[in-house]
């Protein structure tokens, strides 16, 4: 796309706590080491590739403060008031599309409005964001385009409400604004905005065009990029849904200073698991930066965003449709969403649950023998650091996990498969070719009865 | 695909009442006359092409009785028992997928099982079929294949009922039966039954494999070919749902032996659409053959559906998400849909009002100078011998046409673009290029109010 094809990489940068082996591939085509080993539900490993990634270095336009920039790695200068995002393109063919990231992005009207082709625009959010950016978002669709008219509805917050009751308000919205087929929706909110707003996008009409302006990490490092749309249903998570790819990803690093504690943390787990399943270098900085991120260093949380971004682009790129590896985006995934759909969606937030989630994969790849116990340590330990839970909630029962776990879309042909660590740190496997009888520990060993 | 590389033309066929020009081109690939003029919503004719149609003669496996023989042109002999079904291709690339059109095609389980990937199959089917075939469906899915196993839900009957309440009642089903990703979904009934069914393996689990069994001729000769899904808003028709398509279309053209009255005409106003947007000679067939069709001549049927097969395999295989040349298949479907939501959604058939919006269509274009008065006259005469009615119901006013109409999926920045015929016998437009004042006088000229 145009934003990406101008950004260079600066060799003025020096990362100042830069891994070594992270500097050694300072390119813009460089190696991540990223073993993944596939297996098929009923045999032994398929294939094992070293792939690469690319990485487009653009300005961050953040502001580094002195006490923070000795420890946070990026490739870029500062540079909070040039407006220059940085763009991560995500390779789909013809459905390829930019996801932006810098802060006062909503400040640049350019963006959104090159991305709107019709004359009208629904935006999609709830009653927590919509009193803090609808009014901008509005604006930057609006300013000096007369011709486009925007419309919104303002959904409840909150997973209990991503549901089918909810994403019919959407299409009753649509419809009474007469909105027709070259119209844009626009999701602005958290990973349950963006997955119902998606959903409706692709539904309404049979499809038309959509945006994502993710608020919360979660949303901006994980869910609102790779067309995963959706909602759920009372017996699981996400049953119901499409993949549909939007027009692009603005992300905002602004909308973060609203966002709770607790929001902010439930996005590291996402974070977290890239480190884990394809990019060790990555793990190893967050080790070093934690605290860092949780203090909302704002060079901090665009390098984060920006390399879970890359991470998340280059897996949908080369599996869209979830046949194998993009499967390994859910390590944690299914342990975290029978614990959702076990309390009752919205009592846990969906990076607590998979940070339980996690540690439950974890100790069963240790149980397999798959890896060593530094490995365990060290999950417990940043996701400690995190403040996120090490454990699911005392109401899971192993009966309640197995039930939920059931439906779980990775089964297949009645075989669950799992996303577990092997081998050295950044290494996975999705497979259901494991012993049931770790899985049973495990369960047991986190469940009360 | 490889059922249909096998079939070839009879050389020893000789249609009887086949029309001058159709023999001339009883070639497997001939030109077919569908001058199709498109029109953008705000500038003049863009594009006048003519379209080559690649006709594949395979055996119709249907009895001809002495009597209508006479009367039904065919380029293949009659074959009850033969079990070979003609086979209909629609090219979509890597989801091209094949119809199979016969009788006693469900007593042919090789043709279902090669589609069937996985061990679970779900079909979706109303309270009217199911008793009549659900079970033979199920022995065609799991004879010989004893790892299949089949779960079915069975829905209530009528377009009353295609909207998200019934929706979901798939949805709970496919998940208490563990359906996983693998798994089939299998529409067994009318266009209502395959737009949901459709619809609901789109959506499920972000997408499953779904097969088509229609059962009515509105279904066969349309609904079920060229992945249209979806269900009905209570502001207008079809406003919700996806392009997804099947893995085959099966049409046994036995089931239409228990088909209504009243349904049989409601499919012919599909057929007869065909021939008016862009096959002349197969108008001109139909013009001679509607009362053998009425009698329901089996060998008959089999050529009217497989000719309006071939018409929309076509049509879709060049423009499958409806950017232009699609959208002329929905000749008079504008009108129609306005007397479908208007009068609530049931009371009329689908071809009832399509029927009726055709006439109106038809008016529209004479009153804009497009076409002279002969064709207009053949359009009411055909539709009379297909007991279909030619009005819209009286309690249609002016203004529920209009606001209907509005919310229609063809409105494009608030322009209204409609199908009307433009020039000779089978020439359509589909444009929103005409005078206002045309379409008032249609409406008014069909609403007392």
């Amino acid at each position: 796309m145009a934003a990406s094809s101008s950004l260079r990489p600066n060799p003025h940068t020096s990362p100042l706590s830069t891994p070594r082996r992270q500097q050694q591939h300072s390119s813009l085509s460089r190696a991540i080491p990223c073993s993944l080993s596939f297996q098929s539900h009923n045999s032994g490993s398929v294939s094992l590739r070293y792939l690469r990634c690319r990485v487009e270095s653009g300005r961050v336009p953040l502001r580094v403060s002195a006490s923070s920039a000795t420890q946070v790695m990026d490739q870029a200068p500062s540079r909070a008031s040039s407006g220059v995002p940085t763009v991560v393109e995500v390779d789909l063919g013809d459905r390829s599309y930019p996801i932006y990231i810098g802060s006062g992005l909503l400040d640049q009207p350019d963006l959104l409005q090159r991305h709107i082709h019709g004359k009208k625009v629904l935006v999609v959010t709830n009653t927590t964001i919509g009193p803090l950016y609808l009014d901008k978002v509005i604006d930057a669709l609006t300013v000096g385009n007369p011709n486009v008219s925007v419309e919104s509805v303002i959904l409840p917050d909150g997973e209990q409400y991503k549901n089918m009751d909810t994403l019919m308000k959407v299409f009753d919205k649509a419809i009474e604004s007469r909105l027709d087929r070259r119209c844009t929706f626009v999701a602005l909110g958290g990973g349950v905005i963006g997955d119902m707003c998606g959903y409706a996008a692709a539904s309404f009409l049979r499809g038309v065009n959509f945006i994502q302006i993710p608020t919360t990490v979660m949303a901006q490092v994980d869910s609102s990029v790779g067309g995963k749309t959706g909602i759920n249903h009372r017996l699981g998570k996400n049953l119901i849904g499409a993949f549909y790819q939007p027009q692009c990803v603005l992300i905002d690093t602004n909308t973060l200073n609203t966002l709770p504690e607790r929001e902010l943390a439930s996005g590291f787990a996402e974070v977290i698991k890239y480190g884990l399943i394809r990019d060790a270098d990555f793990f190893e900085w967050q080790e070093k930066n934690m605290h860092v991120l949780m203090a909302r260093d704002p060079n901090a949380l665009a390098y984060a965003i920006k390399r879970s971004c890359q991470n998340k682009a280059e897996v949908v790129s080369l599996d869209e449709k979830e046949s194998g590896l993009r499967a390994t985006l859910n390590l944690g995934h299914t342990f975290g969403h029978a614990i959702e759909t076990g309390c009752g969606y919205g009592q846990w937030l969906h990076g607590e649950a998979v940070a339980a989630g996690t540690v439950m994969a974890v100790d069963m790849s240790y149980r397999l023998g798959w890896i060593d116990d530094s490995i365990v340590k060290r999950v417990q330990k940043i996701l400690e650091q995190a403040k996120l839970p090490i454990a699911p909630p005392e109401i899971m029962t192993v009966d309640m996990f197995k039930s939920v776990m059931a439906v779980d879309k990775k089964v297949a042909d009645g075989l669950l498969r799992l996303i577990l660590l092997k081998g050295s740190l950044g290494s996975c496997v999705f497979t259901g070719d494991y012993d049931r009888k770790a899985l049973d520990e495990t369960l047991h060993a986190f469940c009360k009865s």
